[in-house]
């Protein structure tokens, strides 16, 4: 999915950005549905990725806008972009070149609460 | 799943809780792995959600605890819980009775990006 850059504002106009410009990203993996990871995003970073195809973010620790596997190669390519009833998350579902993980793991969700 | 107090207790003091106490937990759906909805949870709805094995969160707009599916029904059992890398995200893996929209979808994520 590659939007021209007019389409994407159309579509960033709608959503509510909060925590000073900030939605919540739930990447999910198209094919097996696997949860990936959760970041966030401001306007610029979900317009990024509507325009490349390509995950970006906002990293709130570094104060910074980054695409998700530029160093590491491990990109999100963009399936489809389903956004919520109330317009402040957006769920990516995503292509995910090697891992999604900084640890090396599939998912970032790796540590399961055993009862 | 329901724990005791005390565990629920240690466990929380693992979640690194951000935006004034708050940790986005997403929850999704045990069987069928379809992302239901994104919503915030404080240390209380966290623990309560542990302990008694149903989803509470927290809300940010009516700035209380809320027990999801206390007045429709439409509670979300915890069958796991898994915690991401950072500790500052929890995924819900539930299952929904009813529907998660107060929109009355299953899920909250109904607003595909048509390119």
């Amino acid at each position: 999915m590659k939007l021209r850059i007019e389409d994407a504002e159309k579509i960033a106009d709608k959503l509510r950005f909060r925590f000073g410009g900030l939605i919540v990203a739930v990447a999910q993996d198209a094919f097996t549905n696997e949860v990936l990871m959760v970041a966030f995003m401001n306007r610029e970073a979900f317009v990024k990725t509507l325009t490349t195809g390509l995950a970006h973010y906002w990293s709130i620790s570094r104060g910074e806008l980054w695409m998700k596997g530029e160093t590491s190669g491990n990109v999100q390519k963009i399936v489809d972009i389903v956004l919520d009833c109330d317009y402040d998350t957006v769920l990516l579902k995503v292509e995910q070149i090697g891992v999604a993980c900084h640890e090396g793991f599939r998912s970032c969700f790796h540590n399961k609460l055993q009862p």
